[in-house]
């Protein structure tokens, strides 16, 4: 650890999951694996030292000492968004009517409850959750910094200390998007849950961002929660902190029309416009939903490279609405996906609701083909995590592999030549068998190496904070 | 047998799925199981004579002898509208881009190939997929009729007696739908795949029906394939038959704009009006899809108590649209479910499918609550295929039941209160443990115990017909 006291007491510090030199030389040999193409591959051998791809071969029979991977293996899934707490939500939010902002009312009585030990074991089983589902890389749009009322810990990231700990206990790999939280809306204090958010300025959140990054082992970007929770001349000194770093700046933009109408009644503009005035879009940076865009606003991101990230299951679950997808792909958008709200965890369905909300509202099929829905879920979703070689099953790419069985139901009948599609259209979390994070077996069998009781330790974490 | 040769070499007659009156007495004990409210009910033991249940019983501990269902029970999902064919399509027609129309080229591609037994075997594959998902009675919209060019089998319903073969032996109730269809559009002879489809005129129609209605066991009703494929004054034909036996009479109704447009061309009618001035609407209808309705058509469906089928799912991936279900809902029109195009089979995610539509279109939460859509998918579901005191957990109903594992990740953490919650927003088909209908046991521990080896039973028979 550099620049920062130990972890608190119940949040251990776990093994390094970026890949190691170190580690000895593995081979896997996966029945079918898919490398790009639009059909899978058969007989494929992957090559694995130090935790990096050194080669991958296809059309062999399986090498003497190689392990098997039956059924398709794919590279793992990146999860570019994800809030772990919201997990405790999970069917406990779906009573009565509403919207996003009611929902938001019991998502800050969860926050309320946090503490670092507690948040250290919710995240640690959802991060186990999300590798049982094969996501291998997660993105961490971190916000609860501090404690009940505001009062800072004596670390004051104590709480993103936790997550990167869960993170290494459940094997997956974590980026940390320490998030800026300065007020409830243009020029309103924060108030109730928002104070466990909010840094007192923007320089308290540079100098709580700069000491986690130099945590051994954190990978951490900038966040501006969103023009609702930050104003203008602060999120130019995120963006400059982010550019100065050349660290990933992912923002929350434009998912409700309510956040469009309040920046325009505030600043006389759109959130998209507001925070390409803070220098903050380009390639590093990752605009999260943006489903409610202008026409300028689509292509302010499109041309200037800025990734899209969007949630198909959690925008359904909140009434969001469709995002442009396709228009911000053809734009210049690389897209990308995750679990955001954990409404489920399937990297799947994020895949196939992609295209599904496309077909809802161009009432035509074929948007994305399954090709594009697979890089939009591993490549491009590393990439927006920073990772540039991740995300696909070649030479130098971290070695996350993620084989999903073709045994069930849901996928028999498939013959070789669709796998890719089957996997995409049909596949669910509970297809997945075996996940490989850097080389190292994690899940098999459906069942995770090293939290080994998934549900249980959901089950503790949750209760803990529903039933504290 | 009644009125019917004997069903064709390779489709066995099975034993009925009906509840029998001679069955002896049985007890299940569920640890929780849905009976109606809002929360589960703890404790349930579920008393079952002759197929049916005779008594609940709640608080209690386990009876002697009574057999164990562990998590929670369900009452059997029916899957009010199904193609069983289609599954031969999974996978394999997301390739290209594309419409609902050009979906259905290939789809005639697989009718071209059936043969009896070829559809008994793929049917009873399917089937039992479905009873693995929780389906426990099954509404078949049936539409290949006749052999390849349109030659008659040497029983007009060998096709139909395959289909009902299938069920049985995959353990699920059939309402077999005969469909009648006699043109490809307006005034078009039928062409291709169609020949299959087509009786010679409405009479050739209700002769095959009236037969298909005397197969011993059998449970048929009529269906109108849509106004494309049958002329106002033959849906008028097919209503009368239907109503004379009180047999129930569903259409495919609205589901693309295109339809709409061609009827309006055609005969200057919606759909709906040309239907209901067929005689074809009323409560024991009912309008598959009905995406794109008019005000007017909305409030015919609506106010004649016809019933309105639709199925997320399928909508989603044919770039159907979504439809109007709270309005129509809120009009009177009873909901049901049900997996149609089988392009996934999955009771839970139609339900949520359901209020993700709706949350989609109006941004607003909580259109549908988890009991309204526990409702739809089963007792509505039921009685939209004719079953008016089934899919409910009470005295007279079939004893059909489904209990999900709340063992899983998925629903890890989803305290008693929030379980039915939990099922419909965040369960999915794997969770299925044990299925029973009509009070015998079908599914144990996720493994169908009639078919054994589902997956096997699908790969063989999808391969039989897109590898003949």
């Amino acid at each position: 650890m550099t620049g920062a006291p130990p972890p608190a007491p119940g949040v251990p510090a776990g093994p390094s999951l970026m890949p190691v030199s170190t580690d000895p030389p593995v081979e896997y040999y996966c029945d079918y694996a898919w490398l790009g193409a639009e059909t899978a591959a058969a007989g494929v051998t992957v090559h694995v030292h130090g935790g990096t791809i050194q080669a991958v071969s296809t059309g062999g029979s399986r090498p003497h000492g190689a392990r098997h991977l039956a059924g398709l293996t794919l590279p793992g899934f990146a999860n570019t968004h994800s809030h772990a707490f919201h997990r405790a939500l999970r069917g406990r939010a779906q009573r009565g009517q509403g919207n996003f902002w009611t929902w938001r009312e019991m998502m800050y009585s969860v926050a309320e409850l946090l503490t670092p030990e507690r948040y250290f074991a919710l995240a640690r089983a959802v991060y186990a959750e999300m590798a049982l589902a094969g996501f291998t890389v997660v993105g961490e749009f971190h916000y609860v910094h501090h404690g009940p009322g505001g009062a800072r810990y004596g670390d004051p990231n104590e709480m993103g200390r936790a997550l990167l700990a869960a993170a290494q206990e459940a094997a997956v790999r974590l980026v940390l998007l320490d998030t800026c939280y300065l007020e409830a809306g243009p020029g309103r204090a924060v108030e109730g849950a928002q104070h466990r958010f909010a840094d007192r300025d923007v320089d308290e959140w540079a100098e709580r961002a700069t000491q986690l990054a130099r945590v051994d082992g954190a990978v951490v970007g900038a966040a501006i929660h969103s023009v609702r929770a930050v104003p203008p001349a602060a999120a130019r000194l995120v963006a400059d902190w982010a550019r100065q770093r050349s660290a990933l700046l992912h923002f929350h933009c434009s998912e409700q029309a309510a956040e469009n109408e309040e920046a325009l009644a505030a600043y006389g503009a759109t959130p998209v416009e507001l925070l390409d005035g803070a220098g903050a879009v380009g390639p590093r940076s990752v605009a999260v939903h943006a489903t409610h865009l202008s026409d300028a606003d689509a292509k302010t991101l499109g041309e200037s490279g800025t990734g899209v990230y969007m949630c198909p299951t959690t925008e359904r679950d909140l009434g969001d609405g469709i995002g442009p997808a396709r228009r911000l792909f053809a734009l210049g958008s690389p897209l990308s996906l995750g679990s955001d709200s954990q409404a489920v965890v399937d990297p799947f369905e994020e895949m196939r609701g992609l295209e599904m909300n496309e077909r809802l509202a161009s009432r035509r099929r074929g948007n994305f083909n399954a090709v594009q829905l697979l890089e939009t879920a591993t490549a491009a979703g590393c990439r927006a995590l920073g990772e540039r070689a991740g995300g696909r099953l070649g030479p130098g790419a971290p070695a996350d592999l993620v084989t999903i069985s073709l045994d069930g139901p849901g996928l028999a009948g498939i013959t070789e030549d669709f796998l890719v599609e089957g996997a995409v259209f049909a596949a669910g979390p509970g297809d997945v068998t075996d996940v490989v994070v850097a080389g190292r077996p994690v899940v098999a069998g459906g069942r995770h190496l090293l939290v080994g009781d998934v549900a249980g330790a959901l089950r503790l974490a949750i209760n803990a904070l529903t039933q504290p």
